[in-house]
C-alpha cells in the first residue's frame, strides 16, 4: 500500500505564497490573532500527525471489513471509534465553531486544508465529522437561540454528532418529491415519519447522540419544492440542559451496499413518529439548506481534490520504483535491468495530469474558502456580496469539475500501476471506488452545470461571470519578464476572452430556448473550469517566479513554474472540444423517438 | 437489477447489412456451407437463451462470492461449475476449433458474436472459456502433431481448459525481464520453475484439466524478450492417450483480491519443477506468443464492447422509468410527478454516448474479426497479406479504444442512475469495476499507443494507414442522396485528409526523436479511433438508408442514421484535442527532474 504523506509545502506555498493568507485575515478582528503562520503551522502538523498515523493505517481496514447493521445498530470498522475518540481529543471538532458555544472560531480555510490531509488519509471516516459541520452550520445560521444551546456545544465538541437527511427512494436531484411527513404536536413539537436512503453517518457508533437535520412536508404544504421544511431530530431525546433521554422513533433499516467508502455508513432510516422541531420557517426547508448545501459541495470538491493528491501520490511513489524497459532515449538506468517507468512519456504525462489537478485543485479549493471567509467576517457589504457572488459561481465548478477530474487521476493512478493497479492491496482501486461517489452525491455533475449555467450565469445575465473576468485582469496585470510566464498570459488572456464571447453568445443566442441550454451545459461547465485552472496556474506560476526573484534556491519554484507550463501546453487544449461543442449545433440529440431509442 | 436483452436486432444489422456475411463467407470452401443466416441465427439464438438464461443471473453471484482457495483447491462462485457443464453440452466450446480434432470449424465471426453476448452477461465466467481459446489457438498454430493429438481435442470439447502464464510480479509489460526457469529433461521434457502471477482462469473447479502455456527460459538463453521460450505445463499430468494420471507440479498460491471480475480465479500460480514440453521454437516463445496475443486484445476489445452495452441497457431502462423533475421545454408526461429523465438533454447525451460506442464498438469487433477469417481462409497471398496488414494495424485501436470506451460508458451508465449508480444491487458499479481491467490487462492503452504507432504506423512507413484509407474511399464512395449522410460524408473526407497529413508530419517531423513520438502516442492511438468510428458510423448509416431505398419502414434504420449524426456532431469533436497535442510542442513534459518530482 502506497505510503501517504501530507503534502505541507505545497499547502504552505498555496496559503503564504499563493494566497498571502496572513495579510487577508488580518483585515477582520475575528481572525486577526488566529490565522498567523505559526499557528495555522502548528494545527497542520497536528493534524498531518494524527492523520497519517492514527487514520491513513484504517483506510483500508475500513474499505474491507465496512460497517455492520446488527438490531438496528451500526458497527464502524476496527479503529474508527478510537480514532474520532482522539481526533474529539484534539479539539478538531470545534475548530470553526461558534465561539459562544465553545468553538474555537477559526475561519474555514484552517479547516479546509486539515479537511483535505484527513480525506486523502481516509475518505469514509472524514464523512462522520465531515457531516457534522453540515448540520452545526445549518443550526447556527437557522436554528432559534434555544436550538442553538441545546445542540450546538455537544455537536461543537463533538461528543454528538450530525446527518443531513434529504433523499428519499424516489426523490434524490429532485428533492420536491419527498414525502416525508410532518404533523405539528401541541407543545410545538413535531411528529416525523417518512423513509429516507443515502443518509452518510446516519447511524453509528462514534458518538453519543446523533442530531438530523431532517426535510420533510407540513400538512398541506405546497406542492414540490414550496413546501418543504427543515427539522431538528435527534437519535435520543434530550432534556432542556442536553441530557440525554429516551430513544427518539428514527432507525436504521438497512445499510446501502455500495461500489467504496465502505467504511462510512450509508443509512436506510426510518422515522416512524419522531419527535422532531422546525428549524428555519414553515416551507422555507430548501432554502436553508442551501447554507448546507453549498457547504457540503466545497467539501464534496475536496474529496475530489484528495483522490488526486492520494492517487497521484501512490502513483509517483509506484513510477520511481517500478522497473520495466528502457527509456525512448536510451537507458537511462544502465545498472539496472530496466528503467524505472517514470522515464517513458505516456508515465510522465499521466503523473503531470494528476499533479496539476492535485494541485490546481487545492489551490482552487483553499481560494474558494477566503471567499467562505470573507462572505462571513467582512462588515463591509460591497466585499461581502462580491464574495458571495464568487462563491456563487465557483460553488459548482469545484464541485464538479474536482470530483472529475478526481475520478481521472484515480483512473490515472491505476493505469500507472499497470495490472496491480487493479489489485486491491496497492491501494489505487480503492481510490477509485471511493472517488466514484464524489460525482453524484450532493448533486450530479450534470446537476452542478445546469446550475452553474441557468442559475449562476444567464440568472446574473453575465454580471458574475464579469465579476471573475476583472478579478482575473487585475491579478494579472504584473506579469513578470518570463518567457515561460509571458507565453502563459497570452494564452489566459485569449481563453478568457473566447469564455466571455461563449458566454455571450449563449445569453443572445440560445437562452430563449432552455433546451439547448441544457445541451451544452455540461460542456460550458467544463470549459469555464479550464478557464478558472488557467488563472490559478498562471497565478501559482507568477507566486514560485516572485520567489524565485527574491532570490530563493528552493527548487520547488521552478517545478511549480514547469508545472504550470504543462497544464497550459496539455491539458487547456481540451478547451476546443467544450468551445466546439458550445458552438456547434445538435440537431440529433432528440431525434430518436423514446419508442426508436432501445436495444432489443 | 437491470436486465439484459441480447441485442440480436443490431448483431442482426452488423452481420447482415453492414457486413454482408454470406457474401464475404461463400467465397471460402471451409467456410461456404456454414455461414449463412439461417445457421448463424440459430447459433445466436441457442448462445443469447443461455447466457441471458444461465450466465447473466450469476453475474452478481460471482461478483459477490468471488473464487475461494483451500489448500490449493479454487472454487468458483455458485452455479458457475453446473453452467460450464451446460455451456460444454450446448457444444460452444467447439465452435471454432479445428475439425480434425473434434472442433466445428465456424469462422472467428460468429464467435465474437456469441462472445460479446457471453460478456456481457458474465465477463467473470466468460474468461473461464476465452482463456481456453488463447491456448487451444497457440497449441494449433505452433504445436507439434503430438501435442494436436494429445490436447486440442479435450480442449476443443471443454472437458479441459486453458491459460495463458505470462505476467511474473516483476514483469508485466516488460515480458523480456521474466525469470521462470526450463531445464531438460533426457526424455526431451522440461522442468519449469517459477512464480507466475496473474493467471485468469489459473486454477478452478469447472475442468478436469488445465493446460497450462508458460513463458519461460531455457539455460543459457540470450537475456531479454529473445531468450524466452514457451511451454506446455498440464495440471495433470496424461498419459499418451490423453488420460490423466498424477499431479504436475503447479499449485495456485494465491488468489489476487481485485477490484472486480470477482468471479474469476485470478492466481498466483507456483511452478515447483512442474514437468512441461517446448511448443514452438527455442526462444522463440513471444513470437508465439503473439498469435495468441492478437486474439486476446481482440477478445479484450470485445469484453469493452460488452460494458458499453451492458452500461447502456442498464442506463436507458433506468432513464425511462426514474422521474425527476420537468423537461426544459415543460411538461412531458403531466399526468405523473415528473417526466422520466430521458427528457433531459444531460441524460440523453450520455445514453446516445453509450449507444455510439456500443454499437460502434460491435461494428468495429465484427468487421475485425472478418479479416481474422480472411486471414486464415484465404488461398490468394495478397488478399492474404492485406487482411494481416489491416489487423495488425486496427488490433491495438480496437483494443484500447473499445476498453477505454467501455470505462466511459459505464461510469456514464453510473452518473445515469445518479446515487443508485453507486449502490451494488443496481449492478452499474459492477460493470464499472468489471471493465477497469480491461485498459490494464493484455497490454495497456499506452503500451498499444506505442505498439500502433511505433510498430505498425512508423515500422510500415505510413503504408498500413494508407491502405485503410484506401478501403475508405472505396467504400464511401457512393453516398446516397440524403442530407445528413453527405454532411457525415465531409466531415470524413476531411478527417481522414487530417489523418494522413498528422502521420506524415509524425514521420518526417518527428521520428527522428523516439521521445516525441512516444509523448504523443496516445493521442495519435485516440485520433485514429475517432477516425475508424466515423468511417464506421457513415458506413451504417449508409447501409440503413440502403435499406430504407428499398422501403423498408423498420424504425430501427432511421434511428441508426441518428445515431451516426449523434457521433459526428457530439463525438467527433474531440478529434480536435488529440490533433491540437500531437501538433504542439511538449516542452514541458521532461522539465521536472525526478528530484524535483515530489509531494513533501
Amino acid at each position: 500500500m502506497p505510503n501517504y504523506i501530507s503534502p505541507l509545502r505545497d499547502i504552505n506555498f498555496v496559503l503564504n505564497d499563493f494566497i498571502n493568507f496572513e495579510k487577508i485575515y488580518e483585515r477582520y478582528p475575528q481572525s486577526k490573532d488566529k490565522m498567523n503562520s505559526e499557528i495555522v503551522d502548528q494545527y497542520l502538523q497536528v493534524a498531518a500527525d494524527f492523520c497519517e498515523n492514527e487514520l491513513y493505517p484504517l483506510n483500508r481496514v475500513g474499505d474491507q471489513q465496512g460497517c455492520k447493521l446488527r438490531n438496528g445498530i451500526v458497527t464502524t470498522p476496527d479503529g474508527f471509534k478510537e480514532a474520532y475518540k482522539k481526533y474529539v481529543e484534539l479539539g478538531f471538532p470545534a475548530l470553526t465553531g461558534d465561539e459562544a458555544y465553545g468553538g474555537q472560531g477559526f475561519p474555514s480555510l484552517l479547516w479546509i486544508a486539515i479537511s483535505e490531509i484527513l480525506t486523502s488519509c481516509n475518505w469514509a471516516w472524514g464523512m462522520y465529522p465531515g457531516l457534522s459541520h453540515g448540520a452545526m452550520s445549518t443550526i447556527e445560521h437557522h436554528g432559534t437561540d434555544e436550538q442553538k444551546k441545546n445542540y450546538l456545544p455537544k455537536l461543537i465538541s463533538g461528543v454528538w454528532t450530525g446527518t443531513m437527511c434529504l433523499t428519499e427512494s424516489h426523490a434524490g436531484s429532485d428533492l420536491g418529491l419527498i414525502r416525508t411527513k410532518a404533523l405539528p404536536n401541541n407543545d410545538g413539537s413535531y411528529v416525523i415519519s417518512g423513509e429516507k436512503i443515502f443518509i452518510s453517518a446516519g447511524e453509528h457508533d462514534l458518538s453519543q447522540n446523533i442530531v438530523h437535520i431532517v426535510l420533510a412536508r407540513l400538512p398541506n404544504a405546497p406542492a414540490g419544492t414550496k413546501g418543504i421544511s427543515l427539522f431538528i431530530v435527534p437519535k435520543f431525546n434530550i432534556d432542556q440542559d442536553g441530557n440525554i433521554l429516551d430513544r427518539n422513533g428514527v432507525v436504521c433499516s438497512a445499510l446501502e451496499h455500495k461500489m467504496g467508502i465502505h467504511g462510512n455508513a450509508t443509512c436506510a432510516l426510518s422515522f416512524d413518529n419522531a419527535k422532531g422541531f422546525l428549524i428555519g420557517p414553515e416551507n422555507r426547508g430548501l432554502h436553508c439548506m442551501f447554507t448546507f448545501m453549498n457547504s457540503a459541495r466545497i467539501g464534496t470538491a475536496i474529496q475530489g481534490l484528495a483522490a488526486s493528491e492520494s492517487s497521484y501520490q501512490g502513483a509517483l511513489a509506484y513510477a520511481k520504483d517500478r522497473l520495466a524497459m528502457r527509456s525512448l532515449s536510451g537507458p537511462q538506468n544502465p545498472e539496472l535491468s530496466a528503467d524505472p517507468i517514470i522515464v517513458h512519456p505516456a508515465v510522465r504525462n499521466m503523473l503531470l495530469t494528476q499533479k496539476v489537478f492535485a494541485e490546481g485543485s487545492r489551490a482552487l479549493a483553499y481560494y474558494l474558502s477566503v471567499y467562505v471567509d470573507i462572505a462571513k467576517l467582512s462588515n463591509d457589504e460591497s466585499e461581502k456580496k462580491i464574495a458571495e457572488d464568487k462563491l456563487a459561481l465557483l460553488t459548482p465548478i469545484a464541485k464538479a469539475f474536482m470530483t472529475e477530474m478526481g475520478v481521472e487521476s484515480a483512473k490515472n493512478g491505476m493505469q500507472v500501476f499497470g495490472g496491480h493497479g487493479y489489485i486491491a492491496e496497492h491501494g489505487m482501486e480503492q481510490i477509485a471506488r471511493d472517488v466514484r461517489i464524489s460525482t453524484l452525491y450532493e448533486g450530479t455533475t450534470e446537476i452542478q452545470s445546469i446550475d452553474l449555467l441557468f442559475r449562476k450565469v444567464l440568472g446574473s445575465k453575465g454580471e458574475l461571470i464579469k465579476l471573475l473576468i476583472e478579478e482575473i485582469k487585475e491579478e494579472t496585470q504584473h506579469i513578470p519578464q518570463h518567457e515561460e510566464i509571458a507565453s502563459m498570459y497570452i494564452k489566459l488572456e485569449n481563453l478568457v476572452k473566447e469564455w466571455h464571447e461563449l458566454t455571450t453568445y449563449i445569453q443572445e443566442e440560445l437562452s430563449s430556448n432552455p433546451v439547448e441550454v441544457g445541451t451544452i451545459s455540461v460542456d460550458y461547465l467544463y470549459f469555464s473550469s479550464y478557464v478558472i485552472f488557467a488563472y490559478l496556474w498562471l497565478k501559482m506560476a507568477m507566486a514560485a517566479q516572485d520567489k524565485i526573484s527574491q532570490e530563493s534556491t528552493d527548487e520547488f519554484y521552478p517545478a511549480k513554474i514547469a508545472t504550470a507550463e504543462f497544464y497550459f501546453e496539455r491539458i487547456l487544449p481540451r478547451t476546443l472540444v467544450h468551445a466546439e461543442l458550445i458552438k456547434s449545433q445538435t440537431k440529433s440529440l432528440f431525434k430518436l423517438s423514446p419508442h426508436q431509442f432501445k436495444f432489443d
